[in-house]
């Protein structure tokens, strides 16, 4: 049997995990089965198990996989000098990271993505593992989040006498609105949300 | 046949809303039965269908009720002088409501209630019906949340050159993430968010 390379079984991964992106994106994850992402990558079901025993297994790994791309994306913003207004960083980044993840996903519906991301966040409300697996994902988020908002302490733009980490819970819970807002009510959330936090951050407005 | 008053018709209907809320919390939305719903309220199946004939509708008629008392909080909030700090207002009547909520829902687990509350979330994103009618209490909310907004960009506290429903929409959007992490990673998040607020809001160290 011929030995099989580590950069094969990679790219065999990347090849489910983007099949089950965009099926669970067009179907929602309640109604696709493990039969539609066999369908939807053209792989055997021994190829597909061999990777992923369950359609749980597979949310997280689209989950872990689409919260590797947002960390990159705040990673970029957090190494961009100079300092650029928070509120611009926050949903830019959130604007341009989901609009990314509705073309991987294949949606031509822009709500499609942030619907499959609630659906996953009531998964998780009664799934053990899937929570654990959330959690993992969002305290890496907290990591990359923390350098960006004490540079922003440091430059006396946010307090300092108040946690870090507090300020970050805070402006993860405004982008989880964020997601949910776009996913239920659909509107140009980014930009409502960016008013918002100028208006709460009471910059002036010559800045703006 | 005798009539029935409308007074007795509505404590029918509350009966069955608080048996359901109660219902939900303990086991979740997905792994609650009509049945399950029948028993915790001692009525006849004849009884509960005439007043909802899916679990679908009554957890919608468990919504609309959660909707209902966050509103009656924010309201008299709004009719609380002199202005308390926004910080302040916004985590404490979210930490109360969702202590009542979990106390008439006879949830030991604080956790509970807020995880339900995702769950719905996660329906609405792939149910028309459920969306409409979250959307629906929503909206309610935006209004009363616009007078509060609006007192505060009448005092000076916020700014005034911003339209109230968008930083409605934005603290809207950090109580949503307030709910999906007290449901998901169940710390103490109202203090978390308090913290953070006032850091955002750069509000003098000495008012706090």
């Amino acid at each position: 049997m011929p030995r099989v390379s580590q950069a094969h079984l990679d790219a065999k991964r990347r090849q489910i995990i983007d099949g089950a992106k965009r099926t669970f994106t067009r179907n929602g994850f309640h109604a696709s089965s493990m039969q539609d992402v066999l369908a939807e990558t053209g792989l055997s079901a021994g190829a597909l198990y061999r990777y992923f025993r369950s359609k749980e297994e597979l949310i997280q790994a689209v989950a872990a996989d689409a919260f590797g791309e947002m960390r990159a994306a705040y990673e970029s913003a957090v190494h961009e000098a100079p300092l650029r207004p928070l509120p611009d960083v926050l949903t830019g980044v959130l604007d341009v990271a989901f609009r990314k993840q509705s073309e991987l996903a294949g949606a031509s519906d822009p709500q499609a993505f942030p619907r499959l991301v609630v659906q996953v966040w009531g998964e998780a409300a009664r799934n053990e593992s899937l929570r654990a697996a959330l959690r993992d994902g969002y305290d890496r988020m907290r990591g990359i989040w923390g350098e960006l908002i004490t540079a922003y302490q440091e430059a006396g733009q946010l307090r300092k006498d108040i946690p870090t980490d507090h300020i970050v819970r805070t402006l993860m819970a405004v982008t989880q609105g964020f997601i949910f807002q776009k996913a239920l009510f659909g509107e140009e959330v980014g930009e409502v949300i960016r008013d918002g936090l100028r208006a709460l951050m009471m910059t002036d407005p010559a800045e703006d």
